[in-house]
């Protein structure tokens, strides 16, 4: 493919995609195929010839597109949402081109020079403290994920620990120290917080949380007393707020206090909320956020910045480098020490730019764009609400305050609830996936595309509804079948 | 943006993109902003109000190209290469659209099971031996950087090694273990090496290599032996084949026996070099790859595929999702267990549509096309080393055998090569970085650029030659007005 067979292939592309996403209300939602489909499809070895583009082209619809699961879907409302954005898409293209690998500041001044800006500029907009800004001892990077940049502080607080402790117990030994760290989350935390314990060879103890699934001061505080009893060593702390079964928020203002007191790292997660704190109404769930070492959350979701982009802010860059930093020849320059150099700050050496996507993506929406899209999709949330709560049927399970609402049969059991969900999924016109908590099974919708629209939860309300009532009857019949 | 404005600010992108890599010649090869250059041309806070795309298109060149250290320049011959190709870009642009994270099987199918494939594609090519296909205990997947495959190898070694123990010595307590743990690698290995160690709280031994930069297999044994007697407990072994700083082959058909005697994990790291494996005449440099129990290299470094795609290969998968596995109901599908879920395989949890960039390179080039690429950086690679040879004031230092050359000033100390090396970088027509190995400092000439020619290696040899002159000059003149 020369230059002219890419302006062409490139452009069809462009197309094809708009296509794709103005369109994409009239495919299903979920995947229907088998696992094992694609070999089928294909040759069982690459071509020794080159082939022609059209070709290729056309496999896209033949090939690939059966076994999309479409996560931009209007009608998609899994998990968490992941952004998808005209300006992001178009920065991406300028990003694989220019193809740099931004380890360090020379190797491409721009890469890192935009990334240290657009995280002063998401600082702004987030209203986070000046210490995790440029300037002085903090600073923010983009990572890949929210569960990188959970276990990138989970070892930059270890790394801050066992230095520590060499100098107060000089008498320890690092492998005992090991053995005894432990980090604290939420009973209702991502599973990434486990993980990173887990590849960080750490304790994890999971906090009870609340009626509210919230990880409040004290339980928390009792969790670490309960430990140093036990001769363990408590290091590190990560609150969320927002959390992945309920969109709970745990008591940063109260956990903030308790680990300045026991001197443990806070690390704030808020992946998917986080976004939202963009908005001045909704400023106040990110207070206590003074208190913490380092913060993540991950425009990439909400924020209409394509995946991958997780930002991440810490109040002193000095521990993370310290936990990181591993410098051969081959990667000095002359102007070490004056700019981040980020590769001492992440898991992977190399890096894309990435901060071309935010760039873009805040001009060409501007604040106030960005805004309206968390408001939109926290308003449609509070819609998709009232049809439950009008229902007698149903109950939400959970307060509503982003774009996620869990709900459930009130009057049946969690095999029926499971039923439903099963069923809807089978259905495929919505997608949903479930959680529990404290023994009760739920099912969660999140508002995800940025297609959706009011007609969209209404749509959703109907076909839950719709499918309920069948699942229920069926339900009924067996009963009535065991009675006979 | 709406999906008119982005058909025209896609497509003007795709020309931009076209019109920058056919004339990128014209552009400066290494970047000459002095550090903190950008924030001085862009506003300090995000705008409230959207802006118009032609103000951001048009920033490109006087806000990022300034600052771009250009890695498809034909003299940009630093590190090793990234790669970038048309047919890799127009993929990118389907992936983003399609902005499905592909964490589990049902998440998006199409995204596990080409990937699936694309591995076995790709391992068909290297001639892997079958174990390492997909359909029995072995299979591929897509990492984002070698870094990250050697942390996560890693750590599927510790998970193995701490379960074998715990049924050998059921008495020995975790901590203690983890404290006792030792892995190898040669001192010619990548410093992601060294830092998975850390990350992964083990030690790191790294075995001296001979004067060909190899790490040999007696070598290996006896630094095993040594750390036996100590207490120690060996696990894990990283071999490597292409080092970053002279790209030297360990001799893994000596290493692998030293590994299965011992019972320790061998990975094999060929991040550079890898990819030179698919040509039949360089496939020898791989044997040994049979005892490996995983194996990694870098199609974004010198496949054509842009960054970033690591591809890695394991054994017996069942080590990792040991490592990884923490499973959420949200997370679980009904079609668990039948094909790979990723998530299990590597360090974040999202992922992206990166098989897609695979399946159009190697369709788009053929195998033979991307073979003719290899050969043509090898060719240039002893193109420019004869020119080097061929100047009785240089040595070649390191044995050529893909695409990099090694060399220096014979007849100079190192400070006169390091001179050189700093005035060729401020010169800017080319672009090297340099290393050292056993106190001697060299410089490093690598092909990266797929538009490099024969006339570039000319321009880089007299270019060389030219300053060469200069600094000599400059070292005898010191010398003179020492003396006098």
């Amino acid at each position: 493919m020369d230059a002219e067979e890419f302006r062409k292939a490139g452009k069809e592309m462009v197309d094809y995609v708009a296509d794709y996403l103005e369109n994409i209300r009239d495919r299903r939602v979920l995947s229907e195929v088998e696992p094992g489909y694609l070999h089928k499809l294909i040759p069982t070895e690459a071509p020794q010839e080159p082939e022609k583009w059209e070709d290729v082209m056309s496999d896209i619809e033949r090939v690939i597109m059966p076994g999309v699961t479409h996560w931009h879907h209007p009608q998609f409302h899994a998990y968490f949402p992941t952004a998808n954005s005209y300006p992001s898409l178009v920065a991406d293209i300028l990003s694989g081109a220019i193809g740099c690998i931004g380890f360090s500041w020379i190797a491409s001044p721009a890469c890192t020079e935009l990334e240290v800006v657009m995280m002063d500029w998401l600082a702004q907009m987030l209203n986070l403290p000046q210490g995790f800004m440029s300037g002085g001892k903090g600073g923010g990077v983009i990572q890949g994920t929210a569960s990188e940049a959970t276990l990138v502080a989970l070892l930059a607080a270890r790394s801050r620990m066992v230095a520590k402790l060499k100098k107060t117990h000089p008498e320890m030994e690092e492998g005992e120290i090991l053995s005894k760290l432990v980090c604290y989350t939420s009973d209702q935390a991502h599973s990434s917080v486990e993980r990173s314990a887990l590849l960080g060879a750490v304790k994890c103890h999971k906090v009870v949380s609340n009626d509210r699934e919230e990880m409040k001061g004290d339980a928390l505080k009792a969790a670490i007393e309960e430990d140093i009893q036990k001769g363990l060593l408590p290091f590190f702390v990560v609150a969320t707020l927002g959390t992945t079964p309920s969109c709970a928020f745990d008591k940063t203002l109260e956990i903030g206090p308790v680990c300045i007191e026991a001197d443990l790292w806070m690390h704030v997660d808020s992946a998917y909320a986080g976004s939202a704190f963009i908005c001045p109404e909704f400023r106040p769930l990110l207070d206590g956020i003074e208190h913490a070492d380092s913060f993540n959350f991950n425009p990439h979701k909400w924020l209409l910045v394509n995946f991958d982009c997780s930002a991440m802010w810490f109040k002193d860059t000095t521990y993370v480098v310290d936990a990181f930093n591993v410098d051969p020849l081959y990667l000095q320059h002359d102007h070490q020490g004056k700019v981040p150099d980020y590769r001492h700050w992440q898991i992977p050496l190399g890096r894309r730019f990435r901060s071309l996507k935010l760039w873009f993506v805040m001009r060409m929406f501007g604040v106030k764009g960005i805004q309206e899209h968390i408001r939109k999709h926290i308003t449609l949330a509070h819609q998709f609400e009232d049809l439950i709560k009008a229902d007698s049927r149903f109950k939400v399970t959970h307060e509503v305050t982003m774009g996620l609402v869990c709900f459930r049969l009130k009057d049946h059991p969690n095999d029926v609830n499971e039923a439903l969900l099963r069923r809807l999924n089978d259905d495929g016109r919505i997608h949903l996936v479930p959680s529990s908590s404290k023994g009760i099974y739920f099912l969660r919708l999140a508002v995800c595309a940025s297609r959706t629209e009011p007609k969209d939860m209404v749509f959703a309300y109907e076909t839950i509804s719709e499918l309920a009532d069948e699942v229920i009857a069926k339900q009924a019949n067996t009963k009535f079948e065991n009675f006979h």
